[in-house]
């Protein structure tokens, strides 16, 4: 079976571009990555690229300023899974030998919809009840923190590291030390989620380019390899019945775990989908870094800091590198890499070795439902 | 190498449907597709839907209602060839052993917008200076004019010969006799391009079912075989200097004939993109049906009708049966299975076994630059 490697990476700075329009952001990033991996554009012969508002034919108009024209492009949507599809389509057309390399890419600019972040469909059924996703999220904390142990603290804890964690990172939309009275004392959103436990909008691009193990090895690159992809679609069947139980990422992370022979004590450093602080929270247990109802304690022992037992999010993750929807999941990958290749300067955790990411979104009658997207890498 | 089949296909009407959203127009479509087939629900393994306008997860929300749920779900964009795009993605994940059995589909409520057809980007640097699609287009028809020895009425006997075959075809939009007089006479658009030679707007899904060929034959239906997949974005070396040549439609050509050794001539049927008259005539040169600049006399002489040497868009193609965008591209596919298959009806072009399908569009700093998505298809 062939061997996939990651042969380059890049990302912008994450943050809100008043000059720059998406393209050219998606243009920084893929240039940045060619770079990177040290092969000419000229050998890309395929791209995937995951956006969600930033209309018809992103990736092309990306790549012909780049005079990358010709190839095969995909323009890939999954919410906020839509750069971790552009990830796995990617990945997956290397490994099962259509391509040789590939090059996928995420993009958003939402700074275009002003201070309010997501441009959401009025029309649809949840959003007229109010049910946005600050409001699921803030349902799904107010049951956590019913069902377990966990306190309004556990929740702004998760801030705080976070925000650590993206002071260390310079591609990080927001650098700021909080405590957990700034955070607990933070403008409210939706009770208990104030605004620090929130992930902010802002702009970027990340891209990241995939190569068949024997032709990377001409590059003097680290070369990372790639050993797992799941992407899956939720199951309705949990919805409002266990809040707090995320199916569609407990599914995908067992498959991932089943399919690369990993288990959950392997994992060295994870990027997951801290949209809201809770999110993360659930997470852990979702993905069996600690029984259920018993993630807050991982964040109180500090097992998911950078020096932990398992760093989780040592980018800084959403809440504090920022989320622009499509290029999320890319710029996961991204941070991955550059852990793995012990290139990540203040923020590296020791000895990395096996790496994860992990996206999630689409709320489609419950909360994550749309799409979930993993990916495991190891050196 | 693993053979693929197509195993069940359907398509609604394309109409503009006042009472049905997207999700339900696909929903149509996907459960006659799998009526057709004979497979059950719980055996498709991924799902690939193309759509352009439909906001975000519109996949997932489509499956969601038939209980389709959990399994991996891309939607897939490449304006005018996302249909096309999902067909390869859901065929080639059958032909390179991913899934055994995948789904593509397409939808798209257009009617939703009004009258005036597509949401265009007002910011979009083309669309600022004029040159929307009939613009572009009819720019192309009047060098055309200039160039050859075809007249006006040329361009007329195209909507005249697909509003023929639309009559026939009860999944069109428009069933409506029309001579070249009407053609000429009806409301101009852009000069020389009246409004019956222009693809109307509207609203429609399609659905087309791939199976590995070992595991189809427990099937009792005529297994039409998939031969040849191409998906290309264009050079945009040509923009305005040679605007008669559709660069992207000639190389994808080209590539399809390499990869299946079918030569055109032994195309029984095929459905191209007539967005607009002179599109269909520029794409019967440069795919080969005849040398460039004569294509005119290939609609002169009938060998384009449904019973002449090639039969060109027997459903009707864009111009009668519509143009539903993510919906189009799969529907061609669903037209050239009913051909192979001998189930067209009265449209049923006699003793069919090859046939082609061409989706193009996205027009990028010059016409239809985007993307290009071409299969072939065998008895």
């Amino acid at each position: 079976m062939r061997e996939v490697v990651v042969l380059g990476v890049a990302m912008t700075k994450f943050d809100r571009y008043k000059d720059l329009d998406a393209e050219e952001l998606a243009q920084r990033a893929i240039l940045e990555a060619l770079k990177d991996s040290g092969i000419n554009k000229k050998e890309i012969e395929a791209a995937y690229c995951g956006s969600v508002f930033q209309g018809p034919m992103i990736g092309q108009r990306s790549l012909k300023g780049l005079g990358m024209v010709g190839i095969p492009v995909y323009n890939l949507e999954n919410a906020c899974s839509s750069g971790g599809t552009a990830i796995r389509e990617a990945y997956l057309t290397v490994k099962e030998g259509r391509h040789d390399v590939a090059l996928a890419f995420g993009v958003e600019k939402l700074s275009s919809f002003g201070k309010g972040g997501l441009p959401l469909d009025q029309q649809d059924f949840e959003i007229l009840q109010g049910y946005s996703m600050p409001a699921g999220y803030a349902m799904r904390a107010q049951r956590y923190l019913y069902e377990t142990e966990a306190t309004p603290e556990h929740l702004a804890m998760i801030s705080v590291k976070n925000h650590m964690n993206g002071l260390l990172n310079p591609y990080a939309q927001r650098h700021k030390k909080v405590t957990i009275e700034d955070v607990l004392q933070s403008r409210p959103v939706a009770d208990p989620l104030t605004v620090l436990q929130c992930c902010m909008s802002g702009d970027g691009a990340a891209a990241v380019i995939f190569c068949e193990k024997k032709k990377a090895q001409q590059y003097v690159n680290k070369l990372i390899h790639v050993t797992g992809s799941v992407l899956l679609s939720g199951k309705f069947s949990n919805g409002f019945k266990d809040m707090t139980y995320p199916e569609i990422t407990v599914r995908a992370g067992q498959e991932l775990y089943e399919s690369t022979g990993l288990d959950p004590s392997d994992v060295n450093v994870l990027e997951l989908h801290d949209a809201f602080t809770i999110a993360e929270l659930l997470y852990y247990e979702a993905l069996g870094f600690c029984p259920r109802g018993e993630g807050f304690r991982l964040i109180e022992e500090g097992a998911v800091e950078i020096n932990g037992r398992i760093a989780v999010n040592p980018s800084g993750g959403l809440l504090a590198k920022g989320h622009p929807v499509g290029a999320t999941g890319v710029a996961q990958v991204v941070e991955i890499v550059w852990q793995l290749r012990g290139e990540a300067g203040n923020r590296q955790v020791p000895g990395a070795r096996v790496g994860m990411t992990h996206c999630t979104g689409g709320g489609v009658w419950g909360m994550d439902n749309g799409a979930c997207a993993m990916h495991a890498f190891t050196l």
